[in-house]
């Protein structure tokens, strides 16, 4: 399905059912509070687990230990009824839809025509408001085109929803749903519902404004405002008495008031994330997509949740926070909106008590981050391969508080949160190396890094170089926070150091190169253009267990960690990473395209740069991987995006020394410009081809 | 909780509670066809689980691809009023239950007392018939103690069972019971149910003998009879029609008859398999209990059905067949009843298919036979490091093969069954080594021993031996089945020599040394008695992941290697293994104490010998695992048990070039007597201290 990528919207006239998926994937629409996919308050549901609805961090348990993200009720359910007959019934046309990016709104329109002849236009918008985050609003105007007669629109709140739990293997598709919900408590306007297990609540409101039933003339038009307030059990108070509340005041504004402070919130979010390119405009807008929806997806004001791998839009991999939200996409927020990667990091922060009891559980010391969580610290990745060796997710949240520091140069942050991250993080470390003592050497053995393919390794070059770094932010920090600090012994500083000096690192000095692991090089080598000849994951074409076995990479691994280190590696080093692991790459995962296009712009290799760009940018909009319909939006792509734009061809960096800019702009984009946050002050940059890049910092939000 | 164990029975007089998990397993009775917990018919059920009884090979879908054995209908279901009280309720005394293994019979009786203190004796007879497979018979007595009443014995066949599906997960307990069944069909005397999902039907019926009720004087006994027949999809014909047809004849002929032909057919069976050993009847107890339960547990006539884990006693693994059948327990049936031998490689040879048909979806050539099997051969293993990398279990077949041909002769099963499975495996095994072009080796990645910690590891030794074992075999094969066999091209031929000879083995010729793998010397060295105190698995206190890092084995690996192949290693060889690996073993897993008897014995180490002997052959009778109870028997126990009695302490080993005894008896048993089948023909055996082995052929079965 073609999309429209207009500068400040995306639209379809696309309405067909085939579609429908895709399009619900990409007109979701979110407010970091609450997310909803962008299906059509008035089409009847197939089942009760697609027309799906999230709230940030509201998980409930579907097995001892695991949770999934629940399905909430879903507040948009309405009838329409023209002459008594379901529009939804009736066959259409002129379907349009129109994300407004700008705002966040999401317009929908089209004739239904009966089979008298009948037509009557309909149009539905609707927001989750920016502003206050527990309300969203829907507009039903329906017209009646060609004939007089009764228009009737029902609404209220579905609770018959249920959940439809995903497994950890990529390749088994789930077909067992799940309630997770006990009986809803009714009210006129309202209901309040609890999960079976955990008790957890929700309460949602509705007010309508306008007339229910209405007899129209020719071309007379019925409007009909849903005002919605949804409070849960993660919101201090009583849920009901707050969404009630909140429900009566929304109301009192109206749908163009509260339309009006809506567009006000985006607008103040716009002004310090917005990337300006003298360029094409469905590149503009493919950019402007990929900010919107990291703007969409995060908790902005919650330090209790973080952002799932397909943020509100999906329940995929069970809303679970992975690497992806510290990795991919932090860098978005640190320099946009350094409040929400403060939060960010907040959640990481109040989950470190189960990241200390985590690792026990692994027999280990310190706190072990889980490669999936949710509303807690625990392990939700239920294999061993994956859940208990992929543990780089650990030191990739290390970084990420470090990286916090370095570009906001929050102390106070450091001295509450951070130092005691790396502490007990670095705690976790030096129990799961393993000494050598015939080599006085430390292997890091049974690991998986980005790269999953590759079985279980040994000694990951991505996943030992990343925790030598996190031993360093705990040794720099107890140097900060002098003895005593959580009762650490110049024992254990000296064994963080010995472990971060000894650890086993294969490079070949002769050509420059780095070895991803001890098992990379004994894999059968083959020529990936030979077996993938499109963009979709070669595990559904090559068994999952065979691919371990090729010379072949998932993803960016030893080229991600040199994005993570732009600074600790030499160009030809670099060079000799490109040269070796590109061409062995599959981009089986949606972290892919993007990290190999910030390294090729880093490297100057234009073309491959643009390709890879291209690709991570229109990920979802094009749907390139063939999975958007039934995944959601990969949030992580959309992260990786905006750092290949800005860190690769924009080339900004921001360290202890300050932010410096030394572009790479293609051809095809003619400038640019975008404001980041450097040590809390706000900067704007431009750019332009053949001139040095501007940075005026001290300007005004 | 004590068992007296007499030379031909075992007994308890403790009906506690507290024990009841642990009898049922003990005292679980079997005849291959079906078996049955020995539970209490004329208990009340705590819930549809517990009171299991499987049916060889019936196993049905819980989700896509993966298979339950299937919790069949109760049949023994009674309830028994003393003056209209349920005795099952009632305090009891003088409770004794007796396993009588000369005929399989279980006896069980004791004194309910109710509170006017009238006293009721009960005893119930039953055995599964092992000359009439379909055929079950319960005796109820009910003895009017002290008091003048009525007795009322209520039977008849319990439909409402579940299922109580188990993970892969060892540390992962299972809560959620699952219904398989659909809605009986009931008519008088019996029923017919079907699984929903693929309408697998079973058909039971039950005659009763005897009045249901009686009044009985002070001592007077009321006997009832219950007959019962099941035949299921599995069993050619109708078994609606069969099952009426085998219960109207099996009462006409009566309980007593039934027992009677009952005690025939074990005899014949005791008559090849016996081992009488001139020790403590303990011992000799414990080791006929390992030899009738390896009797009870085979599916006799049945090619289509193989054993699994616990067999018919407990659904613990989903019932499935691992490498135990063929490594743990063959032996015992090859040397025995080759013609269950012959029908446990049957089931192998009639998976073939579905093992073709694995190998390409692992994306592999050849056969590949699935870690955990059912009634298909498609893997009902679901994680990656095991399921995908524990792949010896395919040349553990081949060898199986092998092993039956060498000692049985049969030609026409090489020609028509064996040279087919040898060379299909070899195919596998061609696509699953990867080739090292820099040293010109081929390397085995990515896989996972016996020892099932140390991770996922590369080369190890057992795999990589096994697997040059069976190509071997292959190559052989070709050699006598000639050209064009199977359309195997000499270039096949080349490379399964090629892999078999370039395959890496790491062999320490200074230490005599066989590694284990290319990692097991980087795991971190302990003392296992610093951690483990007791004989439970030390997974339950360690975590699993932490265990894989520490350089110790679960169970038997290299040693296992040496056991299967005792002849290709030289003393020295065995001796270094032991010394190595031994003192790190955990022993873990239930099929490591057996292992390390066998090996002991040959090594002419006592004290390990009889420690890890005992251990063995009294693993289930003496809970020492203290996983009896809710696992049920351990069937591969039973068979290395057998194995080390028999090849260890009585040194017997058959090949092409005949039988041979070389003994190493230890001081606790002065003698032996035993046959065994060689070439078609039956041997007997005996050994005494001090004199050479006497092996009579030729004798009368």
């Amino acid at each position: 399905m073609e999309l429209k990528i207009k500068p400040w919207r995306i639209e379809t006239t696309d309405g067909s059912l085939e579609t429908k998926d895709f399009r619900e994937s990409i007109f979701c629409q979110a407010n970091g509070y609450m997310g909803m996919r962008g299906y059509a308050p008035e089409d009847r549901k197939v089942n009760n687990y697609s027309r799906a609805a999230f709230l940030a961090g509201f998980y409930e348990y579907i097995r001892p230990g695991i949770t999934d993200m629940v399905n909430q009720p879903d507040v948009s359910s309405t009838t329409l009824l023209a002459n008594g007959i379901d529009i939804s019934a009736l066959p259409k046309e002129g379907f349009k839809q129109v994300l407004n990016m700008r705002d966040g709104t999401l317009y929908r329109c089209y004739t239904a025509e009966d089979t008298q002849g009948r037509k009557t236009h309909v149009a539905v918008t609707r927001f989750l408001s920016m502003a206050r985050r527990h309300v969203a609003a829907f507009r039903f105007e329906v017209t009646s085109v060609n004939h007089a007669g009764t228009i009737t629109i029902e609404t209220g709140i579905d609770s018959a929803v249920e959940n439809l739990p995903i497994s950890d293997n990529q390749l088994n598709e789930n077909t067992e749903t799940s309630r997770l919900w006990g009986e809803p408590e009714v009210h006129t306007g309202g209901l309040y519902m609890e999960t079976v297990v955990s008790k957890r609540g929700v309460a949602a409101e509705y007010r309508v404004i306008g007339n229910k039933s209405a007899v129209l003339n020719h071309g007379e038009t019925a409007v009909l405002d849903k005002i919605v307030a949804i409070y849960s059990f993660r919101d201090e108070g009583d849920p009901r008495s707050m969404a009630i509340q909140a429900a009566d005041t929304a109301a009192t504004f109206g749908f163009d008031a509260l339309l009006a402070e809506n567009a006000e919130a985006w607008d103040a979010l716009w002004n310090t994330a917005d990337i300006e390119v003298d360029a094409d405009e469905a590149l503009q807008g493919a950019i402007r997509y990929n900010v919107f929806s990291l703007i969409q997806t995060a908790p902005h004001n919650d330090p209790h949740a973080s952002i799932g791998a397909r943020g509100l839009s999906h329940g995929r991999y069970k809303g679970c926070t992975f690497w992806d939200t510290e990795i991919f996409m932090l860098p978005f927020y640190l320099f946009t909106n350094p409040a929400t990667a403060k939060n960010l990091l907040l959640y990481r922060y109040h989950t470190m008590q189960d990241a200390i009891e985590s690792a026990s559980r692994f027999s280990l010391t310190g706190a072990r981050y889980s490669w999936m969580a949710s509303d807690t610290g625990f392990e939700q990745c239920e294999t061993w391969d994956t859940g208990c060796c992929e543990i780089h997710i650990t030191a990739d949240i290390a970084y990420a508080f470090g990286r916090y520091i370095e570009v906001t140069g929050d102390e106070d942050f450091f001295a509450q949160h951070a130092a005691e991250v790396y502490i007990q993080t670095a705690r976790y470390w030096a129990s799961r190396f393993t000494y050598d003592a015939a080599d006085d050497r430390y292997n890091l053995l049974f690991v998986k890094g980005p790269d999953e393919y590759c079985g279980v390794t040994n000694n990951n070059l991505y996943t030992v170089k990343m925790a030598a770094h996190n031993l360093q932010l705990a040794i720099s920090a107890m140097e900060r926070m002098g003895q005593g600090f959580l009762n650490v012994t110049d024992e254990e500083i000296n064994r963080w150091r010995e472990i971060a000096s000894k650890a086993v690192v294969r490079y070949d000095a002769d050509t420059c190169l780095y070895h991803q692991d001890d098992v990379f090089h004994l894999l059968e080598p083959i020529n990936p253009a030979d077996y993938k000849d499109d963009n979709t994951p070669l595990y559904h074409r090559i068994s999952f267990d065979r691919l371990q076995r090729y010379q072949v990479l998932k993803q960016a691994d030893v080229l991600m960690l040199m994005a993570l280190f732009p600074k600790n590696f030499t160009d030809a080093q670099k060079q000799a990473a490109w040269s070796h692991y590109e061409p062995k790459t599959l981009h089986d995962s949606t972290l892919s395209f993007g990290a190999h296009a910030l390294m090729a712009a880093t490297l100057g290799i234009a073309g491959k740069a643009e390709d890879y760009f291209y690709k991570s940018c229109f990920l979802d909009l094009k749907n390139v991987m063939a999975n958007t319909a039934h995944e959601g939006i990969h949030t992580a792509a959309l992260g990786i995006t905006w750092q290949a734009l800005i860190f690769g061809f924009a080339g900004l960096w921001a360290d202890g020394d300050g932010l410096h800019c030394d572009p790479k702009l293609p051809q095809w984009i003619r400038g640019m410009r975008f404001r980041v946050f450097h040590k809390g002050r706000p900067c704007q940059i431009r750019i332009k081809h053949g001139e040095e890049a501007q940075i005026n910092q001290h300007i005004g939000t």
